[in-house]
């Protein structure tokens, strides 16, 4: 008798934008740094879909979430004017800490820019290392299925 | 009998720095939002220069300084690894006000790259506009004569 | 008999965002300096609804439009998680220059948070001052009307 | 008979800065990808104490080193005014690619902020892939006895 295998379906939440003149550096390309500013562009978007953001996250959960790691791999340059979609979807959870993985995408020639991921703490009001609320880690999780 | 004027010697703060590659866009030049990053970290030396800083100036004088007004007349490129000397001059003092003039040289050229101001306003502890305590502009003054 | 004063009814672009964490500073509000991308910004999506990008126009009218003066007056704080409104509208333009007004609304609250303009020079492929081409202030112009 | 195993001394290149208020966000510390600009404002200074920069790489060697791979821990945050004293050293360097390791010290405390890494890949005139010049090696190497 075959197994049923549950299917994860991984959400994965997208946000889509222009590369900024302001963005690019005298190589006429995106600055490598940027990049993390992506991340978190699309990571607030992503709870600004679950009606989130830092100020209400730490308001209710009474959490922050400082980044512990951050890391990029660099594939393809933008360029000014590109449109870029970056993809979220959320990684390892465990009792601390919660992983986001990113992929950027050069919308018209449909190429990998970057990949990478941030990995963030929750902290207490006290900025001390604090379990992931249940509540949160569900809102976080509902979006995974 | 005459009346011996004091002379109003303008004390110039300077402060060098080098271009920094991530200040430079896709036309190979600083961005020009990125002048008004220089005339504050000209402003943070200058307050660093008196044993102060934006914390201190809170903690001490119980003021914040906010921008009230920003301006920036642009007269030449400054490009990745250009050496520039920005000079930081204090402008007019009221009531509740401060003005800081900036101009920032190409050194090697001995070129005028751009010149500009930062007005600000001291806000007490609500945020809301305070005068400016006199032992604060005491010391700002001491650096003028 | 009466004059028939033909009015200029003025264009104003609008382009609105949510503020960025990255974009704030330890006082937790937008850094006086990112005023300045913002301007940018809706100036970018303002070329952008015309067709046009600082590339394109490069390409098409051989000109870039470096910045000679840029101003702003701050009058309420922005903060994380604000929706902020940028209006531009195109001011004077002369033989060489064009000035774009902006004025930043907080949306919530439906307040002025700052205003101010960019006045840009037409360069050419030297980076020296050139006449505005015709061709592209009839396109800016007529979404002035 | 032992060998005697020539001892490699990592040479570690330092740099020092106090943290800028423009650098910190919301919660009063640096946001994390300024670590990222700090790295590479570590870097350049590396070059600079070589008399090179990436201008003159690019004239000298005829390469650019664009990043492959950007990383960060982060231990503790770094807040305005804090001095911090940033070290570089030479790490993995094969044909095409060299990475330099970074370490954040805050000087006062002593105490580590950030640790990561850079690996960059040498591309030619056309952003193609090209190997390291030996001369260029040779330079970098030197600093690493």
């Amino acid at each position: 008798m075959p197994h049923v295998h549950a299917k994860l379906r991984i959400m994965v939440f997208k946000h889509s934008f222009q590369i900024r003149w302001v963005d690019t550096d005298g190589a006429g390309v995106v600055h490598y740094s940027n990049y993390f500013r992506y991340f978190e562009a699309c990571e607030e978007e992503f709870y600004r879909s679950l009606g989130l953001n830092f100020k209400t996250i730490y308001e209710r959960y009474q959490i922050a979430l400082p980044r512990v790691e951050a890391h990029c791999n660099y594939k393809s340059s933008c360029k000014f004017g590109d449109v870029i979609e970056i993809s979220l979807s959320v990684g390892e959870i465990d009792e601390k800490t919660i992983t986001y993985n990113f992929q950027v995408f050069l919308k018209e020639e449909n190429k990998l820019a970057a990949e990478g991921y941030l990995k963030c703490i929750a902290v207490n009001e006290k900025w001390k290392a604090a379990p992931l609320p249940s509540e949160f880690v569900k809102v976080i999780r509902e979006n995974r299925v």
